[in-house]
């Protein structure tokens, strides 16, 4: 039933990820991408519950092949589509306990998840399951904003800016190795960044980056998480509205997409045990360009888990 | 503060509602035009949470004076711009408990609600606003969706699908004066229609509402609906996508824009006592086409109001 | 150098209208196709002084032969396309100045102007040249505005509202034979159509027109321009929005396209002298629906004067 | 692995035809649904091949019962998403040869071919398979262009304007029951229309068809293809750009979607052996509305098959 | 009356530049936002009088806190919204004379000017009123086009081309500091650069500024302007157009957004007298991109004068 | 006929490219701007058939002397536009025969070729006619693909993959003297890059020229073409998609809008004997940013042929 990967050119054919079968029996799988399709807790545009059918889509122009890194994660990996959590509109809740029942169930199974949001406040549900079966979490977390934010909007605990600092008062990370790259732009008060260096967070902003280059601010990155298991958090809005116009919250001066893509290949050597990309919204894309740049990231991941399983790590 | 309405082209000057003032001081009011940006209860695409601001926006083109209804609203009635509901996006109890609580006050105060969805799920609390304050309402309600299913998904009693059953069940309808017009499109079963009957609704299709006339279907909104207090719920996805793209699960072979407002003008000389104008999502609307109907609507209604009061009833 | 109309497929070559030549000899001519890039008086959307180009660039869709008139106006006709008139965008009177002397010009060597605007106040210079070759004119104005508003705006009288007034003040206009179609929407107040009316616009409104049906419409126009010299005024926003979003000042509840070209080919065997196509705002169009219907209306326009020439009028 | 459908809201999940499984495994299958993303001939826009994928995507919409119908396809019938044909773009004979290898095998198996395109040329393959299994074909044809245009372009036989002319010359057709239905806009020459009726098309002008009215166009339809069997091919552009903007070369003064919807339902009762739904291009449409409606003239489709089914003919 | 900026989502409410009260009572005020829609003196596409009303919107998403700066300009200023001037489209005289009016009297009120337009001729009748307060002034003029060339287009001596060159001749600035970054891309003749050189204007290219680095660009615009009242002048065309597409006359190869909030931060510590951001043009952007720049933009020439009103000079 | 260049505004008159006479007649021309609209060869996304079109509108906005080359292009050089090669959509191999046609024809008449696309198959025919008048060539490629796969897609030899590896096949290339430059992406395996290495091509990828900076980059090239025939071939897709949205197979991670025309300009001095812009693909395209900079990269082209001209080789 399935088509040919390597045969068909990419406007023809089904949307499942990469062509990868859609299945829920994740025997003998390495890793399976799962959409979270909930955008009930942005702050600003809705749109991304229609992150993972875009990135999907998108991701049948995913030759195969990564050069820089020199492997096939198609080839090396038996990736699945698991398709989409079952989400609940109007009850965050409900949408938490499902992602987290679907998750664990894919972690129980020995498979590596790669997540596609919906918005950022389902990194708390995923971090809960890796959690339970990882341990405490070192996290890299790609970002503009720092999402370690209290309480917002008449007492909800819950929403697209709170999800680390949930995290972390759960108790789900090792905050020695929780590292946020790429933040910048307003901020309610001069507290927001200092709170989340108090919650543990190695902060670096836009501007650090910009002043270290890419390459150093991999090397810190490292330095943190090495030996650890790392899960990573890729908020598109982390990249510049110039080269990710579909996402619910763009701050302007971020980073390019080769900056991105170097950044998430940079984590190469790490112990990376899940990942999300999330905050994608296809009503505000242009071109599909957000996509397009979500759907490589996602690649690069998959390509470190390849090279992790040839690492026999 | 407040421009001259009639010295200033529409692109000039702060978007309220029609150059309305914005305020919460309603005293003297007759009209309150009350946002209420919610989207989290949609089944498709979200983005209806952007509808108040840019009918606002678009609002700027009306110029005042009714030639049909031989009116001037905005001489005849004193509208304030009320702003808009708090709303949760996470939490669509606290978005309900907001909303009654405004429109309850608004209501005591002796003014008249016109509100600017947001999606369909918001005019259950209306409605039970309405209720206290006028006893069980006669609805006209334009739409092509039943909107009378039961509980969806995973047990919400509570989406853009369901309020007029709610509404049946907790009282706030008189259902021999319900009317649902425009209904079209494919339904789960046979039984959707058949349960907005049972439930009391008269449904007006738009296979019959096309062979009918606007005429005839004015009149016979018109029997139902005499002599009580009539509430008005107008689905932009009553019209035709062609006419109003810009909506959350847009339905084809609708009414053009021509009926839609002769269908809202028909209602000259009922009680009407509350409004609303739902659906409207920004992101897919093209040319502001959508909003500007939207605003139009309105509007008419905004007519219709000043008309009673002219008759002093 | 021009290549054949027949052999191209419409997405090759030079978009002169149609293919028509680009030439100022008007040797031999019959029509010239003349652009009139200015949008200086828009009381909401600029735009449109990209109208001629975008119509120009849809025109190469017309394969030619029309089959309702069954004329072949191309054949039948010899066309040229004049090109711009080279506006001053921050000067209305000399941007008037130039459109006379470009009229003139055209008109002194017995050639017919078919007129792209930009926006509707470049009918005024327009009538004025008509006027001076061809005395009063009966005018057939389509439109949802009336056009005939008085000073607006900080004491100018030249702007997209007013300029029917001013012709009808300059004595350009025989008055009783000035009919305006689709009249709707909100006025400032109930004096516009009484207005209108008193400077002697006989006005069909939409509600009257969709009351009436177009062929009686047609019928109305015929009786008042029977044996008058016609020049005919196409605001595109006459028709709805739908089909037609791309436009500056959109009002809903109009023509359909369908309806539009009806209306156009019912002024058969009347002695039409002059055209203007204006308000098509390509910004704000989609798919270019706007910009093909104009250049489906201007087509029309063609055909009537080709019959014209075949009757030997 | 199959989502159930009716417990899922339409932004969820993988996106084969209304949640069809995907499968070449036509054991037990009433109807396939087969894309055929096929863009190379079209004389003005490209983009179709994105129409079988688009198609599919809003497709999840459809609720699944019929209610003018009363008949529930998606339960009725078994349907499965046979994927995408597998087309050569530079190609136009060896796509034909895929298009009908792939036809024949499904028809072979008794099943019934709902196909996607993909522009007109793909009309002609589909036509030679369907000769095989069924005779000459009787053929209801919506729309705008009469696609029966001889050689065009440096020789090349087949385009998106001449698959209807291929077919008769082939003796693919039963000339007698062949219906034109929609035809408008200017055509090459006056000979257009008269070649096409001397091929024996029975065709039917939009202005015919405004005039008589869609029920009349209906029985008209009836009476030709009675006891024949009939295969639909439905160009979106029979439909009017407001309704169906997504599409390669748009025709103004069109049907409105809810005469399209019509006319197909007035299709029950014959005997339909084979459909196809072309021309819809999504980098043209907005808000998708094109897409929805070609999606539910699909549903129609299918829904006239399954009352054939329960016919038991 | 107004709502509690850090209580509310940002797609919450009506729309005044960061939830600033509106309002033309100065007392107390230390800054007035000032919108200025007027796009009749563009050379290519109109659009810009929607800037004001789109940045207001997008200000929204400002959250208050400045880290790079560290300063909350919204708790350290008192900022009002003082709605737009009222633009005269089609005359640029009156609408001068408007402008430097409004200005006059919030300069007289001893009231910062920070502008946002409309086309870049608005700069001239601002640094007109600024000059009659303050003497002639340093400017700082970020810009792709060097707007000093000479009369234009059939004598007009205004333009969005010329305003620089307008102010220079009326000796409204101190041509010892005036400094122009990020010219670049073709120009009339070989003399335009030199003609803006000789007029006194340093031009730093966008080639010199790419070499230097934006930290010397700093640098040098210090140097120039330490010590003298500086007027800043932001034409949004300054960006390259994958960050800023909304705007009329795009430039390719300019700054990216990280750069420009790099280059505006860079001039703390001189003595900011008036802002204006210029040339955003709405109907060209696309997921507000442009204006979310701009807007921010704003916010940081606000940081700058919170920054020298704590510093009391 | 022609109007003048300096006189009018950009968005005044027809669209030849930068206003050059569209004529067929070479008789003292140095260069010809050729059209070659197909997009049948295209592998994802069609449309770049509307390229030509769309870049000859934009160049309008070439206001014509090139600074930083010191030279001004439509003064040193005699250029016309030839208008559009007559391609056939549904064959490749009688386009190629069509383009080899008129390429033939005009470097026969002594004139310089600047193609613009049309996908990236159309380099090949125009490398087979300069390789008829100039012997092998030496290439410089800008791309984001290698464009030297081999036969693809159901043993088709050409596709806008294929169009190097034909060419040098075919002994059209000087493959001491292929240049890539800006390669990414995934590929279909570790060979293609290996592959066109062994072909001949001097691989750069976009990591080495990010890290080598375009100075090197630009060394390298020059060395390797020095003194030779050089033919430059720039797709857009070199350049990333936040720049160049409006391309076929978009690949993120490229470089920069000022980086491309440094590229460009770095080719100053090689003996420049052809040029094409391919797979600008407008459907795709926001704000014609991708339009922009395509006519902008042509720009520079011209301009280093007028250098060429003045040194008189």
């Amino acid at each position: 039933m399935s088509e040919s990967f390597s045969e068909l050119q990419p406007f023809i054919g089904i949307t499942t990820f990469a062509r990868r079968p859609h299945t829920r029996d994740l025997r003998g799988a390495d890793v399976a991408i799962v959409g979270v399709p909930y955008d009930g807790a942005t702050s600003y545009r809705s749109g991304a519950r229609f992150g993972p059918r875009k990135i999907r889509e998108l991701s049948l122009l995913l030759w195969g092949y990564n050069n820089p890194l020199a492997v096939a994660p198609f080839e090396a990996l038996n990736i699945v589509d698991f398709g989409d959590v079952e989400i609940v509109p109007v009850n965050i809740g409900k949408t938490f306990a499902n992602i987290e029942k679907s998750i664990d169930a894919i972690l129980d199974a020995g498979v590596t998840v790669a997540a596609l949001g919906g918005d950022h406040s389902i990194a708390l549900p995923l971090l809960r399951a890796h959690r339970r079966r990882y341990g405490p979490l070192a996290v890299v977390h790609f970002d503009s904003h720092p999402d370690t934010w209290d309480t917002e909007y008449d007492g909800e605990p819950y929403s697209h800016g709170t999800p680390f600092r949930r995290a972390i008062e759960e108790g789900l990370m090792d905050t020695s190795a929780y590292i946020q790259v790429g933040i910048r732009g307003p901020t309610s008060s001069a507290d927001d960044l200092k709170d989340a260096q108090e919650m543990g967070a190695h902060v670096i902003t836009i501007d650090e980056a910009m002043s270290l280059g890419v390459t150093s601010v991999v090397e810190r990155i490292r330095e943190k998480a090495a030996g650890k298991n790392v899960y990573v958090s890729f908020d598109i809005d982390a990249v510049d509205p110039a080269f990710a116009p579909g996402t619910g919250t763009p701050e302007v001066g971020g980073f390019t997409s080769h900056q991105a893509l170097q950044l998430v290949r940079g984590l190469r050597g790490l112990n990376l045990i899940g990942f999300d990309l999330v905050e994608v919204s296809p009503p505000y894309d242009h071109g599909d360009i957000t996509a397009i740049l979500a759907s490589n990231l996602v690649f690069e991941f998959l390509s470190l888990v390849a090279l992790k399983k040839q690492r026999g790590t």
